[in-house]
């Protein structure tokens, strides 16, 4: 007879895999809706002529991506993904971006349908006319399961190390809304849940523009009221596209660890800005300082401005976003940086927001 | 018979009036309904024996508080405020805050009755009773005048450099607000209007008291998902401060400079969030610290914090802003910096905030 108990796989073990996987390994076992075990997919590698998946279930360390955290002995490490996903009936979906979908072929048809997915990949790909998919979506559609997700303002690193941090979950399911939280919530990373899916998952690829342009302005040494200028029309374009795209969201959204948090975050630290600062500096090309400060790893935000450009052209509605359209222009060597000031100078944004009322004749003013 | 043309007073001349004083007097001059002449209240100082008014109307510079830039020659130093301000049908309040009560005392009853009053003082005044006075709401009931605002991510300096930013202007007139954005706007300083003066102000004052958590935060050494937690809790107090004790306010004004632009920059930049890392990196009061460091001048935040803690122990509301709460205790001395964290743990804002409805049945979930 199965069990009444739910399980959750882990599909990941990078960083912010293994940290998530520290938590939720420890939370389980104070849920008593919970099977204590989770499995947590370790892409095999070889350490030391050890496999990766022994020493994580021998140390409970994952030795190669988050080493000097010790794991929950209750998470175990699978080589096989099918294996770790089969009985689950909560997935979490955690590996770097460019693997989903091939992963969903793999698991088409071995999961339970009943499952439900959570996905804390950030960034999407590329839709098949053009334009962005979110991976939620390319999760959802391949695997036939609902699938919620989850971004913030959240490094790994610090999320392993316990340091105080919030994080958004977006998901309509009422019913499930309580459940992701306990799962995922402790005293240090803590949990708000929203219904906007689609503005929290769009967050976390679009904030990646808007790094780019803060990178600019530190290489343009514009100085900090120019740098909060651009952050804040970002911001703006974001909460734009959304409504463009995603329509229905509510404003509500944007102020959570998803939204502005997450934004802060990328625009004062973070590799898009570090990037982008130096593209300024050293005018060499985005594929150029990808290859030396990135390994050859493509850089986020470029990549999201030229997708968001090409449904903004699509709509006819580039004029509604000159930041990203100025980034993408920049960031594709059509226009040169020390421009991007000039395309925002005149945002639709800088207008007058009062409607006429009665109030205002009873107001004193200059007599005209 | 008196000319139909508006008149513009700048009362103050420090360096965010000087930098206001060049763009106002450039704007006039292109704005055929207003007076040529704007009059700018100095203070007056001897400066080499000679009176910082008459260097100023000789040389256009004011070499006291803006060095190195031209005001345009059509502005005029008057070392009068009553002979500055009597014409006017525009007063531009930018004086330090300490000295608005006294200045409206001389000014009353030597103004035009139908002046209009635009407040560009940050921070505050302690009410009778305690609590917080707005600038604006003191200037509008002493002189009998209607008083906006205009706030946001505006360092004078950089202003004056003529680098790219942006301002908010709060005022609920809908026929002054198009006058008072043609009034202040330029390619490189962007207005936008809205109707939430309350909002606009209130958020330059508790922006400080935010920064004094994120200099906590930086000394302590927490991180980049703390800060960013701290810095998006503080946006949500100062939302529901507002919401509380000037309702009726607008969500979407916080997304303008004055809110989120403003938060930003004073979190990462400015003296609250410097000196408030040095008081946890040293362990010397606040008091202490502005001797040493700011030549014995009162820092904002934590002046601003004891007053809102005021207000919210008056509504026993103190459990809806446990940052705010935290970091007034720690200013005062009757918490450990390091306590922060705790006290933040459990707010209010980390919830669940998805509301049952139809929809959730039809998506797939683990079966109960």
């Amino acid at each position: 007879m199965p069990s009444k108990l739910k399980k959750v796989c882990i599909i990941g073990s990078g960083n912010w895999g293994s940290a998530i996987a520290k938590i939720i390994g420890k939370n389980v076992q104070k849920l008593p809706q919970f099977d204590n075990e989770v499995t947590m997919y370790v892409y095999e590698e070889i350490m030391n002529g050890e496999k990766l998946t022994e020493i994580i279930n021998e140390t409970h360390e994952n030795v190669k991506y988050l080493p000097g955290h010790i794991l929950p002995e209750n998470v175990v490490a699978v080589p096989d993904v099918v294996d770790a996903a089969k009985d689950a009936d909560f997935l979490i979906f955690v590996v770097p971006h460019q693997f989903i979908r091939t992963l969903c072929s793999t698991l088409l048809g071995k999961i339970k349908p009943t499952a439900v997915g959570l996905s804390l990949i950030k960034g999407f790909d590329q839709a098949a006319g053009g334009g962005i998919e979110l991976i939620s979506h390319i999760i959802s559609r391949h695997l036939r399961i609902a699938c919620h997700v989850l971004m913030g303002a959240n490094l790994a690193g610090e999320v392993a190390n316990e340091n105080f941090c919030e994080t958004t979950i977006g998901c309509r399911n009422f019913r499930l809304a309580q459940t992701l939280k306990d799962l995922i919530e402790t005293d240090y990373f803590r949990v708000v849940v929203v219904n906007d899916e689609e503005a929290v998952e769009v967050c976390g690829a679009l904030k990646n523009i808007v790094a780019c342009g803060a990178g600019f302005v530190d290489g343009l040494g514009l100085g900090d009221n120019t740098k909060a200028a651009v952050i804040r029309l970002g911001l703006m374009e974001m909460i734009k596209f959304v409504e463009i795209f995603y329509p229905g969201c509510k404003l509500s959204t944007f102020f959570e660890s998803c939204g502005v948090g997450d934004l802060v975050t990328t625009c004062y630290g973070g590799r898009n800005r570090r990037v982008s600062e130096a593209f300024v500096k050293t005018g060499k090309s985005i594929k150029q300082l990808e290859d030396e400060l990135l390994n050859g790893q493509k850089l986020q935000g470029p990549f999201t401005a030229e997708e968001v450009n090409f449904m903004s052209k699509t709509k006819n509605m580039q004029d509604k976003f000159p930041l990203f359209t100025a980034i993408h222009n920049i960031c594709a060597g059509k226009l040169p940086a020390a421009e991007l000031i000039n395309c925002i100078r005149n945002h639709p944004e800088h207008m007058v927001k009062v409607e006429p009322d009665e109030s205002f004749s009873a107001e004193s003013e200059p007599a005209e």
